[in-house]
C-alpha cells in the first residue's frame, strides 16, 4: 500500500463545488492506498482576510495575523473532510498544529523545525484520509505560526518526507513544467522529469509552478514531487533526483521574469566594505536582490549592478542615492525595462560552449545583453524588456528543447 | 487591582469599526484592572459556515463541524487583539484550546470538564489584555469542540470562576434583565440586582439574555454577572446571590414564551413505564420538552400533556401518533396556537396566596388556563397564544413589579 500526499491549491478549493470535485479525486486515489490531502484556504480567502486587517490597522501584530490567516486552511479542511464524508470515504481533518508541523517563532514566515506526524499516521493506520491545512505550524512555545507564501507545498513536501510518502503530488492549475512559457513559445514542451536542481533554478528564475524552498526540502530529503493539473488525469512533471538520462539534454527550460529593474552604483570606490554599505541599505528596506553583477576595478574604481523586483526599483534607487554620496560613488543609474531570460539544464556541467551558444543566438536576433550570470546549471542576461519573449522563442529553438530527449 | 471578564457577543463585533469601538470600550476598562475580552464569531459568521457546510452535506460530521466553526471566533480575536494594540494596548489572543477550556467529546454541545487557565494568567500578570474565543474548547484527545448556543457566555462565566474575577460582564444588545418584555409592557423596569435562581428561571421561561447553562454555572460558582449594554454606559442588572432586599417584592418578573405548542395523549393507560415510553420517542428525535403536566387517572387511565418548541410540533406528534398506538391509548391531539407566561420571583417562598392571584388576574381578562406548572419560585401557565400579551400586561400590573422593591 502506497503513501500518497495531495497538495490542492486555493484556486482548486474556492467554492463548495470545487471542494467536492477534489473530494472525488482524492477518493478515486485512496483506492488501495493511504492518501494524506494538503490543502489552502479557499480562493482569495487569504486575501479578506489581509483586507480585514487593514481595516483594523496598517501595522498587524504578526501573531495576531497568524491567528488570523491560518483560519482560512481550517475553513477548507473541515468542508473537503465533510466532502469525503459524503463519498462514504473516512477522513479526518488536522489543523497545522494538529498535524504535529513545528516551527521556530517566526510568525509570518516561520521556518519547520520539526514534524511529530504521529496523529496523522495513527488516522492513516486506522483507515482514514487524513485531510490537513497547509501553510500553518505551532512554536515550540505553542503559538500558531504561518510559513509564508508557498507555505502549504512546504507543508505537503515536508509531510511526504515525514511520512516516507512514496510520492507527493502537487495539484496546480498547470499541468506540469514546461520546457518554456508555452504562450511565450508555441511549441514548448511538458517536461517529463525534471531534477530537483533544475526545478530551483527554473523556481527561482520565474517558472511560478512550485516555489524554491519546497524544492529545497523535496531535495533534502528525497522526496519525489509529482507537479499535475488539478482539472486533467493526465501525468504531470515529476521532480526527482538527477539521472543519466537527464543529461542528454543540455538545456531542459527556458525562462524569463519580466518583474525585473536594473539598479547601477558607478564608480564606486573599490574599497573592502563597500558591496556591505550598499546591499545593507537594501536589504533593511526588505527588498529581495535577485542578479548582482560587479566587473573587475579600473584606477581604483568600480561599476556596481542588480536586479530587484521592478515594484521595489523607487525604493531601492532612494536608498542607494544615500550611500552613493556617503561612499563618494558618482551616482546611481536605472532601468525599469529589463528582463532576465535564462537557460537551465544538468547538461550544461558536461557541455561545453553553451554559453557562446546563447549569446550568439541572442545577437543574431539583434539583442544587447546588459547583464551575465551562471550558475553551474543555469546561465542567465539581463536584456531590454521588448525583445524577452523573442528571446525566449530564440534560444528554446536554438537549443532544441521543444524536440525532448530520448527516454 | 480587580480582575474583570467581559464577554461581548457575535453583534457587537459584527464589523471592523464595531470591534474598533469595542476594543475603546475594553481600553476604558482596562485602566487600573486586569481584564480578560471573550468574543463570538462576527455577527453572521456561524450562520455563514453553516451555510457552506450545508452546500457540502445535509448531515456534517460534528468533528468537522466544530473545525469549521471554531474557525469563527478565531476571526474575532484576532481583529481584537490588532484593534487594542492600535490603541497603544498590550493585548494577546487566545483560542478556546489555548485557553485551557478542556471539555468532553461530545462535538457541537460539548460540555466544560475543568479550565487550565495557566496561559491567560500569564498574560494577565505580564499587564496584557487577554482576548479569549468563546464558544470552544478541546477534548481530551486534543480535539477542537464547541459548547454549542450560549456557549461563550458559558465561556466568559466559567473563565470568571477559574480566574476568580471580581466581575463577569456579559454586554448584550438589551442593557439589563427586565421586569417583563418593554415591547408588552411599557412602564416593564429595569432590575438593579436579581439572583441567579430568580435569573434561571427567567432564563428558561424564555428572556433571551442570558443562557440558562452559564447562569447556573455563576450559581455553582458564586461569579457575579452584570449583564449590561454594548451600547451605553448605564449599569445593567447584575445576576447574584439572593439577598434579603430582593424577598420583599413577591414577583420579580413576568415572562412569556409564544415558541410553544401542546401536545396530549389522551386516555393513556395508567401503567409505569408508559412515560419512559412517551418521552423516550421524543427525545429519541432530539426534541426539547418543556412543560410537562399529567392529572390524576380515573378508571386506570389518564390524560398526559406537555409542550414543545413550536418548530418541532410536527415530527413530535408524528411520533406520539406511533406510540399511542403501542400503549392502547385513544389518540393523539394537538394545538400550535399557544403561549406560556410564568411570573418569578423569590418572594413567592414566603408569601401565600400568589397562584390564587394569577388565576383570578387572568380570569378577569376572560383567559383560559389550559396548562399549570410550578416551581419554587415561579408558575407558568400555558394560555391561548393570542392573549399573550395582555397576560403579562395584567400580571405585570396585579402584582406591581414595574413599580419595584425599596431598595
Amino acid at each position: 500500500m502506497a503513501v500518497i500526499v495531495q497538495k490542492y491549491g486555493g484556486s482548486s478549493v474556492a467554492d463548495p463545488a470545487r471542494i467536492a470535485s477534489v473530494a472525488r479525486r482524492v477518493a478515486e486515489s485512496a483506492a488501495g492506498h493511504q492518501v494524506v490531502v494538503v490543502v489552502s484556504a479557499m480562493g482569495r480567502t487569504t486575501d479578506g482576510l489581509v483586507a480585514l486587517a487593514s481595516e483594523i490597522t496598517s501595522t498587524p501584530d504578526p501573531r495576531e495575523m497568524d491567528m488570523l490567516l491560518a483560519t482560512g486552511e481550517q475553513v477548507t479542511i473541515a468542508l473537503l473532510a465533510m466532502a469525503l464524508h459524503g463519498l462514504g470515504r473516512r477522513a479526518r481533518s488536522f489543523t497545522g498544529p494538529q498535524t504535529g508541523m513545528r516551527t521556530d517563532a517566526a510568525h509570518t514566515r516561520a521556518r519547520l523545525t520539526r514534524i511529530d506526524a504521529s496523529r496523522v499516521r495513527a488516522a492513516l493506520d486506522a483507515g482514514e484520509i487524513a485531510v490537513v491545512a497547509g501553510f500553518q505550524g505551532l512554536s515550540e512555545g505553542d503559538e500558531i505560526t504561518t510559513f509564508g507564501r508557498g507555505g502549504s507545498d512546504l507543508t505537503a513536501v515536508a509531510l511526504a518526507a515525514a511520512l516516507k510518502a512514496d510520492v507527493c503530488e502537487i495539484y496546480t492549475d498547470v499541468d506540469g513544467v514546461y520546457t518554456a512559457d508555452p504562450n511565450v513559445v508555441p511549441d514548448a514542451r511538458k517536461l517529463g522529469r525534471v531534477s530537483y536542481e533544475e526545478m530551483l533554478e527554473l523556481a527561482s528564475l520565474g517558472a511560478k509552478v512550485l516555489q524554491s524552498r519546497s524544492v529545497e526540502f523535496a531535495k533534502k530529503y528525497g522526496v519525489p514531487v509529482h507537479v499535475r493539473s488539478a482539472f486533467k488525469s493526465d501525468p504531470g512533471t515529476l521532480v526527482t533526483r538527477e539521472e543519466q538520462a537527464m543529461e542528454e539534454m543540455v538545456v531542459t527550460g527556458v525562462t524569463h521574469d519580466r518583474n525585473q529593474a536594473k539598479i547601477s552604483i558607478l564608480r564606486v570606490p573599490d574599497r573592502p566594505g563597500i558591496a556591505g554599505q550598499v546591499f545593507g541599505a537594501i536589504a533593511e528596506r526588505n527588498i529581495v536582490v535577485d542578479m548582482i553583477v560587479q566587473n573587475i576595478s579600473r584606477d581604483g574604481y568600480t561599476d556596481m549592478s542588480f536586479t530587484v523586483p521592478r515594484g521595489d526599483h523607487a525604493r531601492a534607487v532612494a536608498a542607494l542615492e544615500d550611500v552613493a554620496r556617503k561612499v563618494g560613488a558618482q551616482g546611481v543609474s536605472h532601468d525599469e525595462r529589463v528582463a532576465k531570460v535564462s537557460i537551465v539544464g544538468v547538461g550544461m556541467r558536461s557541455h561545453s560552449g553553451v554559453a557562446g551558444r546563447m549569446f550568439g543566438a541572442l545577437a543574431k536576433e539583434g539583442i544587447n545583453i546588459q547583464m551575465i550570470s551562471t550558475s553551474e546549471i543555469a546561465i542567465s542576461c539581463v536584456i531590454e524588456d521588448k525583445y524577452a519573449e523573442l528571446a525566449v522563442r530564440a534560444l528554446h529553438d536554438v537549443f532544441e528543447v521543444g524536440k525532448g530527449a530520448p527516454s
